[in-house]
């Protein structure tokens, strides 16, 4: 918890910090309230809008009377699906350099030669995530690909036989048996083992990068659970896809390998032990999820577009630049492999490593551009309704999924529906297709005449990929419209089901065929109508409405046109496919946000977006801060340190000059001198940085004390000190942060929203005119303001706070 | 000139602000000096570096004494082309927002509606700036197009007819006129009208976006004197290009709709000004230039990809987003418009708009990869070397061609050059091929065989373009290698003379030519040596060398790759494409910078990097801040505003109550209150916002009035004050940014850098511990601190600041 929290809090202060709101009101000397009063001298004053019971009763924990403490206000139930809260669970990351001391020593230690090093050990790191995250795809890859051929080869057979002899009853239970068994170890992996490997990691990666710790989503646990758990579900026959996962495996990966050590394996190998804080990790991270992306889909640039729309806050050319070399050895390791695997060695130019099939170029002509415009805008509507519906679902889950066994029964039900629903449509829908109208592995004779096969049995009896590569590739009439217009129905729900269960499984491969159903539907249509024009080709209609149901679901723009050029080596393609992306986005925006935004929005996580509220001038820097603050003296009692990190939650103290006599019955708050971070505090406690004359300590001091701890540092109940170690001081100036960037009180919410986005803040100390501490903003104090604009209208939503989420 | 001049000047300082030198010590309680120290409580004290005679021999401007002077300190002549010299003549942009009460009122009278109006002029602007560049692209390529068909048709005429008549002198004759007199028009406009003009642009765009004001360069004069200008160099036979020009000019359009108005023509339409701010004006900026991008190259994701890589600080999703959309409306346009001038109208994917030709597959094996990474490494090598003699030529240039009319004749001089090295190489080489293996508009029998033709010729005969064109697409075997080789010379050394010339010309297309045609070599090396091997296909290294070698001279990454990809319509060129960059990037990066950062040192703008130099931390604030500063009271007398406006030139001025009497004997400042601009005192003198009483104005006053001034303000000289008025007294409060951003002195200089490269700032206060205005911090003060890093070794520079650039 940082120190937003008393924002919803009982609030019992010492003598040391008392005062009265009167006091407090004459201190801020608030910002004018218009221009009329200003110039008036009629200073009225803006309070806190969310203070409250500031002055209110006693804590239970009676301990720490003698300090501060603060109880949640248990404010009123969450309805399930609330999106105006923000959960008080989740830290926020530390981008911000604290440059004390000990780094300029480190500094003045090393030299430029250190500063190469680096550089050289960040380009290597960068090139061993490009290859682990190529070696974990090729592995999930190849997993899928072998157990689906050997799944549907079984069925297959079961199935020919049966059709004669009239048991279809036997095929069908063990097609479920082959769905569920392999649901039932992603679901139990997920429910039990590893919970944030649940869906496609995107949400939890996009928070990441935005700032915000997101507990355990990059362990090396949870990367095993979400590689396992996405074979599972592919295998499983869910409507999931393991793109959204390889880009979580790749974020894990890059953690992982750039801090030289595991939790999960209590291993420390020792090295890279300089890129150990927040600030070099989240530009591993963003490299990993870009390889991630270069994984799935063959796309190197689309990775880096997408690392740079969905995460990054500070553009950097070298991080860049890093970024695209080690997407580029992702994909030039795959290729590698998966041109052996696929008996083409050494060729990287096979047609075959290209994810979503080659596309034959299909002219297009200039009166396409309005039909291009209608399917971008049904790409819209169609994405905000498959939102909607999951939104309702999830909303379905909050109330009534909510103990493991529960969940794993979920999946397996939805399991058992997908199975259901493939084999009644294969069953029931007579579409019988010869072998040069469609592609297949496995063709199904069903009740077809001979040398004619089951066109519906070609949409389930494959991994959703190759569906979508089937119907991007197969020539017109490769189906009846009939059997599309049910599949795009059911697909679209079970998708709807599937995202969210608690299996990893990826939205983009479902979205993809959902819409490349209904583009062929669009396509066949057209050319019905003018059956002489060539140039309405279901092909090219299927390519565009994956792309326009994609976007109208997840809402990426730039990303998301160059990952599908990339996938389907079509820049040909590149204006349709924009022009399409375009209309999705924003008739889809019209509607409610991405998927994504959805699901982030639910779990009530403080993300920042890019800009601030617009017409947000008018909130000051003084409204929005949690206060009192509390602070430390430059040089503190020991036993004072302790009881105040027991007795209260937050993250940053900011260091004060104690006031001295004259200024006092002024304010009771110090000249504000520097922060430091409980972490750091405990460090030193844990260290015993301290004693009578805090001076026999400085040689074998220095910054690696810290970053061994890091990111997991003990919390202060394991930090023993005893009684005689507890009327020591301890000289925190050394290891405090000595001159955080600080705003005044009479700030704009926009100007301190730009400083925190900008530069990755977590703490921020609001001054007032003498530059004492009156207050700190936190994440969470200025993500609570958040902007909606539907239907055409706009206005300012504030978040309440709750630890219930 | 901003606050940070008096780095090198003498200053006289009157009595309000006067102190003495250890005054200014005691007043700064520094920083500590290193950790021992500290603790010992041994405060040893910091200086600024470059302050240098702060209380030294008085100003001659007599008028003046009263308040401050600053002359220049005259330090020795700067050698012609020194890159450690920083210009004190580039202006910084201002990007961050003052929030002043008249922006509060506007806020508070429009409200969400406003917002919403103000986004759809957003698209709207992105619209028209999407379709205007792509008018002028086409305007500038059609008459290339025209111009060029007719020179080289009735040059072959004249050849053709000499060729037997004996009379060669004749052709080449007319080939130098030919050549004069377009470069004769180009260079005079440029030389005369309009020096900003000159060149590529893309360094003048790159300034621009990365908060530089460089006068003239969005202006329409400038767009007309670029557009003729770039017609007239390609013409003309000059080994330039039109791409960078086009960037150019699609930022110049961008700034032109975006304000509505128009100072070249001073007409003034009325619409658009709540755009009229620095801001703004540079997120249309960096939309045109991805339009431009988009115009010159037919690639829409490649510009969005230039404005993010070379220009963007901090990356905003949604202005990418209009970006993108401003990207794909020039692309659009152009097609219709081009696909009508080919004679395929309504044909958007007619394989003619693609602008370097559509790209066979050639497949590429695993083991070719070391060799495109020698093409890498030779394209860094060629293109540093570039660089450099093109770094040679440049200085040459600013000792010995000075005045406009030698500037005019050296630009005649290269044209000479280039049609006499051109015709020289068709009469000496043989070098006769069918036209089956060669294509060309204009072919030349010279003295080859009938039915065969002059391959030199063909190289020469074509815009640079088309030759580019026709070395990626050719058969093996369309030039003798000889031919390639000293091809290869002479152009390298055209294109680094004419880059710099005062014409307006890119060095996208000679760059690419030259590459291509010694990729071509490499590859039909390559070919010879293994004859049998079909996979060493020279169209294929042509592509790879041109790549190699741009990537070498301009050292762009990511975009250029998506750049080339896209004019190619080649993504199956991608990982090959990506290794030779890197590379090329690498090596180059080895020996000297891109082109564009050279020519951008030498002109001494002070551009801001990425990222703050290494090991700096020890730089404090205090050490690069400017001192002393000038401040204005709360409430400041008239005369006294006018009288500092004149002598001082300063931009900014910190607002401070003045100090109480107790406080003074400390120090002489007072503690901050806000900051306002020269530009906004000038406003408000000019409209008398002051009186006895200062209260008449309050409702008639708002933020229009400073906007209908920007961006060109008035100068102190314009502004009649009568004697009367300078008794009056201003009240600064209502239009001061009240909470601009401040660091204390101790902030270091990583610390003070993000905050201005991530924020976009123009003046920083730096206060002490109670808040009082000890010095400010602009954009030289932190530029001047750059890294070098060649040849594996780095360091940190101290540029020095001079008026003599």
């Amino acid at each position: 918890m940082e120190q937003d929290e008393p924002t919803v809090s009982n609030v019992t202060i010492n003598d040391s910090v008392d005062f009265s709101s009167d006091d407090f009101d004459k201190l801020l000397k608030p910002p004018r309230n218009n221009f009329h009063s200003y110039l008036n001298e009629d200073v009225s004053v803006r309070f806190p809008r969310t203070r409250t019971n500031h002055n209110a009763t006693l804590s239970s924990a009676s301990e720490c009377t003698n300090h501060m403490s603060f109880t949640r206000l248990s404010s009123e139930a969450i309805l399930p699906g609330a999106m105006n809260y923000l959960s008080a669970n989740y830290e926020s990351l530390d981008y911000d350099t604290c440059e004390n001391q000990l780094l300029l020593d480190e500094e003045r230690k090393k030299g430029y030669k250190f500063v190469v090093k680096k550089n050289v050990a960040r380009w290597f790191i960068f090139l061993l995530i490009g290859i682990f995250t190529a070696l974990i795809a090729c592995f999930v890859d190849i997993s899928i690909s072998e157990a689906s051929k050997l799944k549907y080869n079984s069925l297959k057979k079961c199935i020919d036989q049966c059709i004669s002899q009239n048991c279809l009853w036997l095929p069908y239970l063990l097609w479920l048996v082959m769905n569920l068994v392999p649901v039932l170890i992603g679901s139990i992996l997920v429910a039990y083992v590893e919970p944030v490997a649940a869906g496609s990691g995107i949400p939890q990666i996009k928070c990441y990068l935005n700032g915000v710790k997101v507990p355990r989503v990059v362990r090396i646990k949870t990367l095993v659970v979400k590689m396992i758990g996405v074979i599972c579900t592919v295998v499983g026959g869910l409507a999931g896809g393991k793109e959204g996962p390889m880009i979580h495996s790749g974020a894990v990966v890059a953690a992982g390998i750039s801090q030289g050590k595991s939790t999960t394996f209590k291993k420390d190998f020792g090295i890279f032990k300089y890129f150990r804080e927040d600030h070099e990790k989240r530009d591993f991270v963003s490299g990993g999820a870009a390889s991630g992306v270069s994984a799935a889909f063959g796309a190197p640039i689309g990775g880096v577009l997408f690392s740079i729309e969905e995460g990054t806050s500070f553009f950097k050319q070298s991080l860049t630049w890093r970024t695209f070399f080690a997407s580029m050895i992702t994909t030039f390791t795959m290729n590698i492999i998966l041109s052996a695997y696929h008996g083409h060695p050494g060729e990287l130019s096979y047609p075959g490593l290209i994810n979503l099939g080659k596309f034959d170029e299909i002219p297009y002509q200039f009166y396409e551009i309005p039909l291009f415009m209608i399917i971008g805008t049904l790409g819209g509507v169609l994405g905000a309704l498959w939102n909607h519906v999951n939104y309702k679902i999830s909303c379905f889950r909050l109330r009534f999924i909510k103990t493991n066994w529960i969940k794993v029964l979920e999946a397996l039900f939805i399991a058992v529906l997908s199975a259901t629903l493939g084999f009644l449509m294969i069953y029931f829908i007579d579409d019988c297709k010869s072998t040069e109208e469609f592609s297949m592995d496995f063709p199904i004779q069903m009740y077809c005449e001979d040398g004619k096969y089951s066109a519906v049995a070609a949409l389930w009896f494959q991994t959703p990929e190759s569906s979508v590569n089937s119907l991007f590739h197969d020539s017109k009439g490769s189906q009846n419209d009939e059997t599309l217009v049910i599949f795009v129905i059911l697909y679209f729900l079970l998708a709807a089901c599937t995202f969210g269960l608690s299996m990893s499984s990826g939205l983009f491969i479902p979205s993809l065929l959902i819409g490349a159903a209904w583009g062929r539907l669009v396509g066949s249509g057209l050319s019905k109508l003018w059956p002489n024009c060539e140039i309405f080709d279901p092909r090219k209609y299927a390519l565009l409405g994956a792309a326009a149901q994609l976007g109208g679901v997840v809402r990426m723009t730039i990303s998301l046109t160059v990952i599908l050029i990339e996938a389907t080596d079509g820049i040909f393609f590149g204006l349709p496919l924009i022009i399409v992306l375009l209309m999705a986005k924003w008739v889809g925006d019209f509607f409610n946000e991405g998927i994504y935004d959805i699901h982030i929005q639910m779990t009530g996580v403080p993300i920042l977006p890019w800009e601030p509220p617009p017409l947000s001038n008018n909130i000051y820097a003084s409204e929005i801060m949690s206060h009192p603050v509390v602070t430390l003296k430059t040089v503190e009692n020991v036993g004072h340190i302790v009881e105040l990190l027991k007795c209260v939650s937050f993250n940053g103290f900011p260091v004060v000059d104690p006031p001295t006599s004259d200024q006092e019955e002024i304010n009771s708050y110090g000249r504000f001198r520097g922060l430091i971070l409980r972490s750091q505090l405990i460090v030193l406690l844990q260290n015993k940085i301290y004693n009578e004359y805090s001076e026999y300590w400085d040689e074998f001091l220095n910054i690696e004390m810290f970053r061994s701890e890091y990111p997991r540092y003990s919390t202060i109940d394991h930090v023993n000190v005893t009684a005689d170690e507890k009327t020591y001081n301890m000289d925190l100036r050394p290891f405090m942060n000595p001159s955080p960037y600080t705003v005044q009180h009479s700030a704009t919410l926009p100007r301190v929203f730009r400083l925190f986005r900008a530069l990755g803040l977590r703490h921020l100390p609001i001054v007032n005119d003498t530059n004492e501490v009156i207050g700190m903003v936190t994440r969470k104090d200025i993500a609570r303001f958040r902007i909606w604009r539907h239907q055409g209208r706009m206005g300012l939503d504030e978040l309440l706070i709750s630890d219930k989420l």
